[in-house]
């Protein structure tokens, strides 16, 4: 296992509070460094109940190689991070490197748009099933499931298991 | 031309305030009956700025045939009423009576979920073209698109020419 894991956390207005905060926390509890990308660095976004966190960097600055790992937080954020290019390009360079994406609840909009979702075992909230289906994903409804390396959720009370099995993924070394 | 004519509009939480409420009103003042339809009846819902909007009834207790048309607001209300399943019923079975129906912005993730969307010409906000694509729609980036009793806008900037295509259509009694 390579030491030094750094992942990036996508951030946009009004993610899910705990969905953003709690991996982030709990990879940083592992030793892996976590940073928040936006559409801007440096700018503060607030969750769908009010808690705040703050871009560390832009989507423009980053490239997926320099990362072992993408994590995207659910609630309204996704439906606004879908429509920024770099962000999408940055999930499907990365998926096609093998690194680990996670996604809960709302996050699948992002991989629909990224592409990345056709013939892929996915769960997700179940308000966008259909549209995971129409991506041409195979759709179930459990805790966490897990794709090569894709690691998905439901809803926040899906956080401890879907957190246990991103931190296996990404100490597989799959790449 | 029927009098008396009419008209369900969807509502939810987190509905976005203009989109409902502009089309509301312009149809009143055209003199048609206009009743509000969520999960509850005589429930309060707060749009995303904050205006309120009262359900006069819930999905259980109508039916199509009752009504001349459907309108849908966007914001974040759709991605609550498409789980809801005797909505998506109610849209199926208008679409079939060839009722019309309106859908703006985020209203598209309804349609998707009721499956009325496979080979129909739309348009939507940006962020839910992929979803449309993906339920098998012919996506346009126009104000308004009609593709028979099916009327789609964008954003709230289109409502007038919106509401406008939509009177015209509720008048042609295509049904």
């Amino acid at each position: 296992m390579k030491e030094n894991k750094k992942v990036l956390c996508f951030v946009a207005e009004l993610f899910e509070d705990l969905e953003l905060w709690y991996p982030v926390l709990r990879l940083r509890e592992e030793g892996i460094e976590v940073k928040l990308v936006g559409r801007e660095a440096g700018k503060v976004y607030k969750g769908k109940h009010g808690v705040s966190a703050t871009s560390d960097l832009s989507f423009s600055e980053v490239n997926a190689q320099d990362y072992d790992g993408i994590i995207i937080p659910g609630g309204y954020a996704p439906d606004k991070l879908r429509v920024i290019q770099e962000a999408l390009d940055l999930v499907k360079t990365a998926d096609d490197m093998k690194k680990p994406i996670g996604q809960i609840c709302h996050a699948g909009q992002v991989t629909v748009s990224a592409k990345i979702l056709a013939g892929r075992k996915v769960t997700s909230v179940k308000a966008i099933k259909d549209d995971m289906v129409n991506s041409g994903a195979e759709w179930t409804d459990e805790e966490v499931v897990i794709d090569r390396n894709l690691v998905s959720s439901r809803t926040p009370s899906d956080l401890p298991a879907y957190v246990k099995k991103f931190i296996e993924v990404l100490n597989m070394d799959i790449m």
